[in-house]
């Protein structure tokens, strides 16, 4: 049976295990038998990984409008590479950030204004609207905590706390319907609760991806060897 | 006497001497007892020194809309850090590059449409339409000769003929009123031959500003000691 191309984005402030479960979901996908495309932003691309890089690991202070263009720089190699390719061999795409965070970080967080953002990742992704995206959810001070016993933080994770609670809100606040409608971009947002072990949160995230598509993520009747 | 800043960019296609000018007219202006910035696009800062990297030394080739927005990230930071509080000083600043760049290499020559590098640019400068730019012109046979002769030839100079002479079409379309008038966001595009000895395209360079702004770029009457 041919499939169509699936793009699943996993999203979340800094500590909610996000790239924790991007692996894990990753591994639990392959192993229903599907082919999946992992990708992560920024990066995934040969100058994808210099943007992060600069993103990242930059000593230097970068104005909001940079950071975006810069973001938007490295997702349109993404896109355009990788996950327009792999879509169109009908696979899933499991993707750690798009869109989302560029209206939390540098949108609601940061203060540039949507309609910008809007403008240059249409510019950037050419439209491509994600079937899903799973936004894990953790109350900001567990995620500062998870944050301090992981180790050395990069520079968006060395911002203050006032930050992080601008993104945890910004977040919540793309989770409700009214936003929704207003940046149909970004596809369906379905939140997910971080709290817990890593496979108690792999199991949310996998049973919401079933609900959606059981077709898909509940292996067939009768194929059980 | 307050002066207002003032904002001269100088572009053409590569092998007409732009830098050389850049250079020249810097010295120049600067002997006519003003303070001059000169900038130079992609970088200026040091993020933007780091983009320009990635932009001319990359042995990969980019896709024509990641190339767009690398260019908009560098003059965003540009834009902010540097030309804005040079003009807020009242100097002039003299800018080797700008939007017109952009229209026509990624636009015209690449064939991205011009609305979205529009609104990535509207993005990255906040609005900053150039005083004027002098729009360097020259046969693009004599350009290609200029350029074998100087050397080592950096990631846009190794692309063939043909998009040089797309590049030197662009400029010479955007030199004509009806370009102009449909984007006001380029500010006046004065048209200077580049034929002829480095010292005579300096010299119709200036001829060119002092003719529009005669108090400024004209040494007041009595004031030679």
């Amino acid at each position: 049976m041919a499939r169509t191309g699936l793009l699943v984005v996993l999203e979340g402030g800094e500590g909610v295990g996000k790239t924790t479960q991007w692996t894990r979901l990753t591994h639990a996908l392959e192993a229903t038998g599907q082919e999946v495309v992992a990708l992560r932003e920024p990066g995934g691309t040969g100058p994808g990984d210099a943007i992060r890089a600069l993103l990242l690991d930059s000593e230097e202070a970068l104005r909001p409008a940079t950071e975006a263009l810069l973001f938007a720089a490295s997702r349109a190699e993404l896109v355009e590479r990788a996950i327009r390719p792999a879509l169109g061999r009908g696979v899933l795409v499991l993707l750690d950030r798009y869109l989302l965070s560029t209206y939390v970080y540098q949108g609601m967080a940061r203060g540039l204004e949507a309609s910008g953002l809007r403008a240059i990742n249409q510019f950037a992704t050419g439209g491509l609207v994600p079937d899903c995206t799973l936004l894990l959810q953790l109350p900001v001070q567990e995620a500062l905590h998870r944050m301090q016993e992981r180790g050395a933080p990069d520079r968006l994770e060395r911002e203050g706390l006032a930050f992080h609670e601008r993104v945890t809100r910004g977040f919540d606040v793309a989770a409700g319907a009214e936003w929704q409608q207003a940046h149909p971009e970004c596809g369906a947002i379905l939140a997910v609760s971080a709290l817990g072990s890593a496979s108690d949160v792999s199991a949310r995230c996998l049973a919401v991806l079933a609900d959606r598509w059981p077709e898909r993520f509940t292996p067939p009747v009768g194929q059980t060897p």
